[in-house]
C-alpha cells in the first residue's frame, strides 16, 4: 500500500477540523504534515476525483471537503488512492490444469482459493467502510496531547482561507 | 499481491491431494498449472523456508508437505509469499505536524489512523488463519467438475513420485 494512503487520511483529517467553507491550499497542508508538496497534490487530485474534496481556484482557493466529514468513510479515502479493485487477482488457473474442460459452465462457481482470498478482503472493507473521518478526528483530539494540538490549530488558523 | 499467493495457494493445495508422503517435482507442478517453471520454483522455496514444504533431494526428489495439510492455514501460505509485516505502514506523520512535541510519551497511544488500518488487517488476517488447506482441499472438490477432477488427477498419478 502506498504512502499516499497515510498522507490522505491525514490530510482529509485535518480539513474536517477546519471551519466550515474554510479552505486549506495543497502548499499548506504539504507544510503542516512535512510531506512533499508535489506528491501530495497528485493525492490531493486523486481525493477531488473520487468527490470527496473539493478544489476551489483563486485567491480564497484551496481544498476543502466535499461532504460532511460523517459521510466520508476511510475506505473512500483508501479506494480513493488505491483503486477499488481486489488486491488478489485470480487469473483462474484451474482452467490450465490437464483435466480442465472448456465448458465454462464447470466454472460457473468460482474458486475457493479465490472466494478466501476475497472474504478476507471483504472483512479488510468492512472494517474500513465502518469508520469515518469524523470518527478519525474525535479519536485524535482524545488522545492527542494538548498543548500539540492547540499548537497545530494556531498553525493551521494563520492558514486558513475563507 | 503478487500472483505467486495464487500459484502457491494452488500447488500447496495439489500437493494435499498426493498420497502420504509422495513428492512432486517443481516441473511438474508448473506443467500442471500452466505458470512459469523458474517463477515458481521461486514461490516454491519461500513455502521450504517458511516451513510449510519440504524439497527432497535426488532421484524420488521434490516437494510435499511439511505438515498435515489441516495444520497449514492459508495465511501461512499468504505470508510465506507477501511476508508478515503489515501493508499499510505509518510513518508517524503526526509527529512532523507543526504542534509536535518531542516528547515521546505524548505518541505512546497509537494514531487512530494507523490503529484503523491495522484493524482492517487484523480481520483480514482473521479469515485467513481460519482457513486450512484441508479445508481449500475439500471445497474444490465439492465444486469441481467431476470429470476434470478425474483427468487432473489421473495426470498427476503418472508424476508423483514416492
Amino acid at each position: 500500500m502506498s504512502q499516499g494512503v497515510e498522507w490522505a487520511l491525514h490530510c482529509t483529517v485535518t480539513l474536517a477540523g477546519q471551519p466550515e467553507g474554510a479552505t486549506l491550499l495543497g502548499r499548506d497542508l504539504a507544510l503542516y504534515h512535512g510531506v512533499s508538496e508535489a506528491y501530495l497534490l497528485k493525492h490531493l487530485q486523486a481525493l477531488v476525483r473520487a468527490g470527496l474534496l473539493e478544489s476551489l481556484p483563486g485567491r480564497a482557493g484551496g481544498y476543502r471537503l466535499a461532504r460532511p466529514a460523517a459521510e466520508i468513510s476511510v475506505l473512500d479515502v483508501v479506494t480513493a488512492i488505491e483503486g477499488v479493485g481486489p488486491s488478489f487477482r485470480c487469473s483462474e488457473i484451474r482452467r490450465r490444469q490437464p483435466g480442465a474442460t472448456t465448458e465454462a459452465a464447470a466454472y460457473r462457481r468460482p474458486c475457493p482459493i479465490n472466494a478466501t482470498m476475497l472474504a478476507a478482503e471483504s472483512a479488510w472493507r468492512d472494517v474500513l467502510s465502518g469508520r469515518t473521518i469524523a470518527d478519525l478526528l474525535l479519536e485524535i483530539h482524545r488522545r492527542a496531547d494538548f498543548d500539540s494540538l492547540v499548537r497545530g490549530a494556531e498553525w493551521l488558523s494563520t492558514r486558513t482561507r475563507n
